[in-house]
């Protein structure tokens, strides 16, 4: 039901993901009869076998300005909601959402709980880089306020998730900073860069070290950490920018016949360009560290994007990430915690440590 | 003696400056040698007064990797010690340098010290805009941990900077943030949006409000405010961005024959496009709070670029910055401390308070 467009962009692009993958099947959440009637028009949903799609009747929807607090106790048959009780329940092993992000994140983290080891759930999605592909970036705006252990977690959930999505086991990570050297940054960006330095040495991250916000679009790292409150001016900045040129290339273009001309000329051109950082081939956000999956579809997402967001929550449960956030952050629980590896477990009780000191 | 280039850059621009104003005149500050040699062969600079040009010595330049330590503590006789000598002195009214940032602060603020009411120089330099100008973003990197007051601080800052180098005296400042509304964000950002909606009430400040990352690009207000690391983030993110976008243009116009010929077809608008956002004509970044003005130019300048620097100081000093700056800050003082205006002044003795309590 969701986004800025609902069931006119979700609906095609779930028809769409069926005929693409013969063993997904999908609940569709929302107002039965809205959802029918739209459901009924997609081209050659009739030949699906009728058990692939079920609706899910629910009789409220969060709207993209709800605030949270409507979407979490007052609204309590929303789609939303009423979708993340499937994955609750076990009914749906990934539930895929365009709506508003602060309702789907405070509804998710409600019904589904955050995983052991993790204080807090993140926010992960991808940038197009300079490689072809997609620099993973979290957290993108879930955690304002970020301590050194919880960069830690957003880290070894990033791996988790980079290594269910593409053919990488252990993708490098970069610890967003102001510059590449030891020393620089704040004290908790200077002792996440330590905790990360020992789970890379227990083989439970591959560590880059520091990035710089410009190593985001080169690629540098497969994944970029650094909390929420960054991450969402990174993201935001990049898409004002992303804005910005497009329309000034819009508004060169059609400033004269002659520059139409040229327009023309090099459409092929600039199309094959937009193709590349088309953000619609990196849609679905990844709501990570919750005990079920959860994915979050751009709002203004046509049904090109939503597939992308459907595809990588598909490709999610298919490859079994919940069970891989599960083994990695057990592995890595004493430094997620509280910073301590096994030598940092201090030797003697706290009473004898202090007549010591 | 400074940036990637050195003298070969930055003396051809020396020239140029002083041949488009009349009422300034430059001291070379560096190895004599080298400027003396490289002067004379600039084209025009024998028809000049000889009082417009003089050559100030020094026997050491800071090199773009040297450590801070190094600059302020070892070599104390660098070019960029001497420069800012010279404005602490009065012998020059601004300094400019295409060096090493960090030692540049670091010397600036050791030699010239902070201005009464200003805890941390901040660093504010321009990005190019949707509306065709340019956005004043501070802090850029100087500060990596910012209270709210510091936050304030450098919208008061700004706001001088803005009004001396455009045709605004009251420009407007946003406070970035990750969404609009009063409940964003953390603690910090939260107290200063409250700080600065009461210099806003004093009429001290034209405060919009909080803005997000795009609104940089958008131009929504004259300024925005961040903290350093965010600043430094959002900077070079949006530098990456735009390396990238610029390579893949280069790249699909150069794929064959057929897109080199539309390439050449739409040159001429890719150039102008290529003017609008071309960081040359944002070049040169204030050092703000310190008791003298201070320019640092983009190390990687060409002679254009430097010429921008050269010509926003000449700006500054001209506009007498320094006399707006303190005139802005003595009047927000209060608040700017401590966050206190008139009404929060405690009415009751401290004792009395508690016992109330």
């Amino acid at each position: 039901m969701g986004g800025d467009h609902g069931p006119s962009v979700t609906l095609p692009s779930c028809a769409r993901f069926l005929r693409d993958h013969d063993d997904a099947n999908l609940l569709l959440v929302g107002l039965p009869d809205v959802l029918q009637t739209a459901w009924a028009q997609q081209p050659g949903v009739a030949q699906l076998a009728p058990e692939r799609v079920k609706i899910v009747a629910a009789s409220e929807v969060v709207s993209m300005d709800d605030p949270v607090e409507v979407a979490l106790r007052k609204k309590k048959d929303s789609s939303m909601r009423i979708a993340i009780q499937q994955v609750r329940d076990g009914t749906a092993q990934a539930a895929v959402s365009a709506g508003n992000t602060g309702a789907l994140m405070a509804v998710a983290r409600y019904l589904l709980k955050t995983m052991e080891g993790i204080d807090r759930p993140a926010i992960a999605s991808q940038m197009p880089n300079a490689k072809g592909g997609g620099t993973t970036v979290l957290d993108l705006g879930a955690n304002v306020d970020c301590d050194s252990e919880h960069l830690l977690q957003f880290a070894v959930m990033g791996s988790a998730l980079v290594s269910v999505l593409s053919d990488k086991e252990h993708p490098t990570v970069g610890l967003l900073n102001i510059g590449e050297e030891a020393i620089k940054g704040n004290d908790t960006i200077k002792h996440a860069r330590t905790l990360m330095l020992k789970a890379a040495a227990k083989g439970q991250l591959a560590f880059y070290g520091n990035v710089e916000g410009n190593d985001i679009f080169k690629g540098t790292t497969d994944i970029v950490v650094c909390d929420g409150f960054v991450g969402n001016v990174a993201l935001k900045t990049s898409e004002g920018l992303a804005s910005m040129v497009a329309a000034f290339l819009k508004s060169e273009f059609s400033r004269s016949p002659l520059t139409r001309v040229a327009g023309a000329m090099a459409y092929p051109v600039l199309s094959a360009f937009k193709k590349r950082v088309d953000y619609r081939r990196y849609n679905g956000a990844a709501l990570l560290g919750l005990r079920g999956l959860v994915f979050k579809s751009h709002g203004s997402a046509d049904a090109l994007a939503f597939g992308t967001a459907l595809h990588r929550a598909y490709e999610s449960a298919r490859n079994d990430l919940l069970q891989k956030l599960e083994t990695r952050i057990s592995a890595a629980a004493p430094l997620l915690q509280n910073g301590l590896d096994d030598e940092d477990v201090p030797a003697l009780p706290a009473a004898d440590q202090e007549q010591a000191a």
